[in-house]
């Protein structure tokens, strides 16, 4: 990128079910977070100059709320006749917001942009979303719906790497440490612990997932303030720097891919991010990865370079991936823990970079942590997303 | 902007009532035409590093499509793997994605990019259509529709600058050069002139506005390869560049807004965009704007800065807006004929400054035409696009 981007302000709102909340309320009270973390303060009306607003289903799920570009200035009256962009992209909508976002600032065009992610997930209706998000043509005619077409891979993981019992001692390791995680993060939805027997016990949803292998149907709002990096400190002594980005889109009909053991997408995104971040995998202090399922979190491993294909049980399985191992993963709860409220998960990812760069995570800070990555996945493992951050100027 | 960006390619479907053909098809066809329009040629799979698409209703309108970013690539297989991004912003949708691609190219992350715009609009789901552009709750739930919103405006307007009658003469003036350009232009979805009188007894729609005051509902795509300006001549000998962009968003609850004779979303996202291009009204030889309604481009006259609040009405009696004028405004027919595919509508307009900047609009054609602008409006007058292209190498 020709410019070098900051963040220098993020904040969320408590996920959870917020049916007495609109999506303006949900926005406007992430707004408030997210503006009162700007340690030098910053007249939004007057410094800000543009806006990116991810949203799934705003407008829509709703019933009433709009949220095409000007429909966030109901929310947010003091953006008011700048520039505002919805960004669409599937569950990795909010990620892909911030995404282009970044490229405005690095442009040059703008000096100070937002970037917004914001969903209701609990009044929606649930076909439009799932014949959005998913394809009704190519996926759901077929029977397949979000449990099933992550099971397959998840079972097609498990036959050419693993068994099912292992698979499935690996998945309630994950969720027994997302729930750890999200019980020590204030922002989660779900704030309590769970055992491994409680995981691999509970009811089946679609083989081999069991209810806490699914992530919760969550709502929440999410914000970030992007500035040019030579602006940062005006702003605040800690701001955090974007060093690489990337995003990849692979065919939706699952029968076409390539690998029912990889998610391709995530593969490239990460690629490219690596590339622009001159980084490797190894150089991560944490993550914040895409856990809709808690196999997606041990595929992510795999496709994010964290270890090699297949070797996805030992991170779990040795605690590396847990607070206080080599790489923490999911660090606020992830989606297992924290939530997916579609729109505002990329930007609350963002968000938990954020905290952990600024050595503000309290019980879930990672000592030192100088590096973070950020991973969401959208549609049938369709989109991948990948954002890495950093607390040294670049 | 930091970096320079061209185009390379453009091309657009003829718009009009597609029923068998789906969403894919009728992007595949519009970048056949793009890809076919590259003088020197390209090989999409290779030199494409990243995509926009901007739908505002695929996926819902259409029933089995579906257009988040992913499903870009079941229309254009060649773009798998790489990033894709969906932008919806109303009407403003297309020249929104445009917008995106080029801050990517600009910012130097890609360096050929395509932006792509499509919808099926007369196949929608009008309820949910409407709930989603207009605001369910702000403004249909006031009885409010398009037609019925923009006439608020236009009555304004009459009340304040001229009457009832002059304004019916306007309007009929607009409606007869916007179809007799739809005549000259293969991409029209009317290709058939209509006269004065016909246009001022037609049938109401909604006060002021007659049937041929209203644009149709039509279906299209339409699609630009953009790179930045130092590759440019790779791919052609004549390119056009970007100069200006701009874009801004307004209130939607209409009464809030500053002011019912004008669109300010309108007047700051040209502000905006003239800024950036460093130059003024009178610098332009065409324009494309947007005239979902008669009194729309009247106002758009206006608002553009083409004329004096107020004046509207002499540009279009004296004949300056028409082919031959002083400055030809929707030489493709413009959303009146050439006709309003949401997504396209955008891309569309920037196809025809594509046309006029190389000398290839035929008989519509505006001779040494050297600087065009494409203006969008989208939502209840809420949201203002304006991009400005010429074919001098800034």
């Amino acid at each position: 990128m020709r410019g070098k981007v900051a963040i220098i302000g993020a904040g969320l709102i408590k996920f959870g079910e917020l049916f007495d909340k609109s999506y303006y309320d949900l926005i406007g009270m992430a707004a408030n977070a997210c503006i009162d973390s700007v340690d030098k303060g910053i007249d939004i009306e007057k410094e800000v100059e543009a806006a990116w607003i991810g949203t799934c289903m705003g407008g829509i799920s709703a019933q009433r709320d709009v949220l095409s570009g000007a429909g966030l200035i109901t929310a947010l009256p003091y953006l008011k006749l700048k520039p505002v962009t919805r960004v669409e992209n599937a569950c990795a909508t909010g990620s892909d917001a911030f995404r282009n976002a970044a490229f405005a600032v690095a442009s040059g065009v703008y000096d100070v942009a937002i970037a917004v992610g914001a969903e209701k997930m609990r009044e929606k209706e649930p076909q439009n979303f799932l014949r959005y998000v998913a394809g009704r043509e190519q996926v759901l005619n077929r029977g397949l719906i979000a449990p099933s077409y992550f099971a397959m891979y998840a079972n097609a993981w498990a036959k050419k790497y693993a068994s099912d019992e292992k698979l499935r001692t690996y998945m309630s390791k994950v969720a027994v440490k997302n729930h750890h995680n999200g019980s020590l993060c204030p922002y989660s939805h779900f704030m309590f612990e769970i055992t491994e027997e409680q995981a691999s016990t509970a009811p089946l949803v679609s083989y081999p997932f069991r209810l806490f292998d699914c992530c919760p149907q969550t709502d929440g709002a999410a914000m970030v303030i992007l500035c040019k990096a030579e602006l940062a400190k005006k702003y605040t002594d800690s701001p955090i720097y974007l060093l690489g980005t990337g995003q990849s889109a692979d065919v939706y009909w699952i029968p076409n891919r390539q690998s029912l053991t990889s998610a391709l997408a995530t593969v490239m995104a990460a690629k490219e991010a690596y590339k622009m971040a001159k980084i490797e995998p190894k150089d991560l202090d944490f993550a914040e990865v895409h856990d809709c399922f808690t196999f997606t979190e041990l595929l992510d491993y795999e496709d994010l370079g964290f270890c090699k294909p297949g070797e996805a049980g030992k991170l779990i399985t040795e605690g590396e991936v847990c607070l206080g191992g080599r790489l923490p993963v999911n660090t606020s709860g992830g989606l297992k823990a924290k939530g997916h409220p579609i729109g505002a998960t990329g930007i609350g990812q963002i968000c938990e970079n954020w905290f952990q760069l600024r050595n503000e995570a309290r019980k879930r800070q990672v000592d030192g942590a100088e590096i973070g990555l950020q991973h969401n996945l959208g549609g049938p493992l369709a989109i991948g997303c990948v954002n890495i951050f950093t607390n040294k100027k670049p």
